[in-house]
């Protein structure tokens, strides 16, 4: 935890002391929301509202500049017009503040008037050696220390990182997760990169401790040397998952105006994220899904996906959905078969997709069963596992639910231990949450999440599967 | 409302008096559930629990056969082991029963004895003119009278009917949509076809007022020219969305021991749904997704895409997207852009996407006139509209954002107009739920539905394209 402060980037992350230049008492101002919560946190950094005229701002006393404050400012956030940002970074220069995040739009993504002051404005903080995180973007997040200079979105401590040249693609995936139970270690809305980039971070981050996956969405690369360099360094002990637009020519011409970035030729970057060993999902769902399965799964050997359902349908569209991701669905052995007769109804399908025909209870014996056979690289169990409690009422089937629910929490510890004795992923879909799950809950405990429909099940492994083809665990 | 009887599934949707042959007074069963459900509903009509030995179910005098009871028998729901239902046949063939439904699965789907047993079933309700929902299935329901015979979760009167070959799958479907908020009119869960079939539902549902769409899960189609037939008919006035598997070797396999269904040739299907008008989605969320759209949004004349979007990314990701499902995102004229300039800041992205930049204020003035636009056929509203409130606290955020979700309540109307005016749709997509905002609480109200993330928006959008060019709404 914490950190020698020998990186820029400790002072964004693990500040001592921060001034919000902009703080504001009107609410739905940046300078409102960023103090307010500032102050409402748990962090230990001294916090410093700035404000051209007033005496207050949010009941706390205002300083008219950093020249007013006393000690040293470790991390500056600008939230003031477009117009006033020079003097504002004057103010840092002069008072050495080692980073200052410019949330104030108004840049080089509206032209070359924009793309001038974005110039003034890092040769000003060049001059005082102050580091720049945007301009024209939505704050950034350490959990580890309780510090958010964007929204909350109900974001709780956890091991992933987000990287994300839009705030608000990067807030939209943020709350998603949140809403998921999911949390993350830091995140960082990198806007337009007048100085600190996307490698920057990436850098940061692949030696942060308590991440262990990182996630980022990417409009455009500056150094793509340097940023594939890292990334195949990285990716061999921390996973990277990247959302990279720019597949259409109206993809790019978006990213052109909106963070000024030019997005370059997708077949090269195609490539070379498939070089470098960093995972590409097409959606902005796809990106936490498969982030959440790098964190703890192990990594399958091979295509070799076993199916266990609570229905035939999801069966069904699960073998479907395998040929369209280029997994394969294998025949079960007889000896698959005969131990499988164990713990299933007779009237099962004895095949795979394995369909229980409603009786799950046999559920973790096969998953456990399926993952003992050498044919098999990864189980999707879709509805076996995850019995919901709808409600805490006395009705005879409410009672039963919990009944079941409990019975079933038994049986997620030794899941838990042979999916780690055979090294090979369970991925877990069900429409059922956690909060009305209790082996749910649990799995996700031991950070085993679950999916909701069979399809992003699917989908999971097969970037698990292509991941480890990569890190050559295929065969092994 | 009702109906005159003259269509045997019509004792199926509107029955006056049901058995329930395995009546179970034990939480978890089939026959406790379905009585449960019955006796706890509004339903007009006569519930008779059967059952071979006791009393009294579920504090309710039960039959011991369906002899006993005096009344004739509209619907019998059987729900005993698959040994007993030729002797419960045997009884609703001698009642004179209109329909049964076999929740009870052991039949073709598990093999040649299963088969036998099926056909031995079959003959017994033809002899005494009883037709068959089922088996292996999971029951049906018709809100418009609250008839349920599966489960409930939560589901409530809407204009949406689904037909499913896999009970799960249409369970997963239906809670999911529920949990959204989403209104059905009629769903049957089609089992293994041994009489009724999916031509039977689809055909009634075509003629069933309360239907707007219909959705259906297929996993193959016995009478291929009068599923087609049936289909091509229906569709001019009432679309129909099916999301059918068998694309792959391995999820024919899992259909053939899911329902005994041989799932035939994919190129054929694929080509015949084309030629039949139907919207063939890809993966089973979109099933409901593209449907919900259908209820009343007009269809686009073409495929040129309008987005506005609170920040850039999202256009990004949306414009990559586009491209994927063969859409375009055209240039806005120089006329667009000077009458988008009065609602926008100066550093809105003076191109498609229009990016606000986080200035929503001037969202529905910015999709009114990208309505109009003769080279706009849809438009895609990304985080533009629905503003949030969090609560009903009273510190000045949460009362902000009670003022401003307020006051665009207030634009919805003009929104809904415009909507018709222009004939075009407007797909809105937020991460906010309609619990969340009044304005998307007060769209869904008018059955303008939102989704969550951009690509859902476009998917459907390229859906709706697809279903006007067939149907010579483009260009027209």
């Amino acid at each position: 935890m914490g950190s020698d402060l020998s990186n820029p980037l400790d002072y964004l992350f693990y500040p001592r002391s921060i001034a919000v230049i902009g703080a504001s008492s009107t609410p739905g101002k940046w300078g409102f929301n960023i103090l307010n919560r500032l102050v409402a946190s748990s962090l230990q950094a001294s916090i410093y509202p700035v404000h051209r005229s007033a005496d207050e701002v949010q009941g706390r006393r205002a300083y008219r500049s950093l020249s007013e404050i006393s000690g040293p400012i470790d991390l500056a956030i600008i939230a003031v017009p477009s117009e006033e940002v020079p003097k504002a970074m004057q103010e840092c220069a002069s008072k050495s503040v080692k980073v200052a995040i410019i949330i104030t739009a108004g840049f080089k993504e509206t032209g070359q008037v924009g793309a001038q002051l974005e110039s003034e404005v890092l040769k000003i903080a060049k001059s005082g050696g102050v580091r720049i995180v945007g301009p024209n973007c939505m704050g950034h997040f350490n959990t580890a220390i309780d510090l958010f200079t964007t929204d909350e979105w109900g974001v709780s401590p956890g091991c992933l990182a987000l990287i994300s040249q839009s705030g608000n693609l990067g807030g939209y995936i943020l709350q998603h997760a949140a809403d998921r139970g999911i949390g993350f270690s830091k995140y960082v809305s990198s806007g337009n990169e007048a100085d600190l980039t996307i490698e920057d971070y990436l850098e940061y981050l692949s030696r942060d401790e308590q991440t262990q996956v990182i996630c980022a969405y990417v409009e455009s690369i500056k150094d793509g040397r340097r940023f594939f360099d890292i990334a195949q360094r990285t990716c061999r002990r921390k996973p990277i998952v990247v959302l990279k637009i720019g597949r259409s020519a109206e993809g790019a011409r978006a990213a052109l105006s909106h963070t000024g970035a030019l997005s370059g030729s997708d077949a090269v970057h195609d490539a070379a994220f498939r070089q470098s060993g960093v995972i590409r999902v097409e959606e902005a769902d796809h990106l936490i899904d498969v982030g959440l399965a790098l964190i703890r799964q192990p990594l399958p050997r091979g295509r070799r996906v076993g199916i266990v359902t609570v229905g035939g349908g999801f069966g069904a569209v699960a073998a479907d959905a395998c040929r369209r991701y280029g997994l394969e669905v294998p025949p079960l052995s007889q000896d698959t078969i005969q131990t499988l007769n164990k713990y299933l109804p007779p009237r099962w399908s004895h095949s795979n997709p394995v369909d229980m025909a409603g009786v799950v209870e046999g559920s973790y014996g096969c998953i456990g069963n399926l993952l003992k056979a050498d044919y098999i690289d990864a189980v999707l169990a879709i509805g076996t596992v995850g019995f919901p409690v709808e409600s805490d009422g006395e009705s005879p089937a409410q009672i039963y639910a919990r009944r079941m629910a409990d019975a079933e929490v038994q049986l997620v510890d030794g899941l838990i231990q042979r999916i780690y004795q055979y090294k090979k992923p369970v991925i877990v879909t069900t429409p059922v949450g956690r909060g009305k799950s209790p082996a749910i809950a649990k799995l996700e405990e031991h950070e085993i999440y679950a999916y909701q429909n069979p399809e992003a099940g699917v989908r999971v492994i097969s970037h698990l599967a292509k991941y480890a083809d990569y890190l050559g665990v295929a065969g092994s």
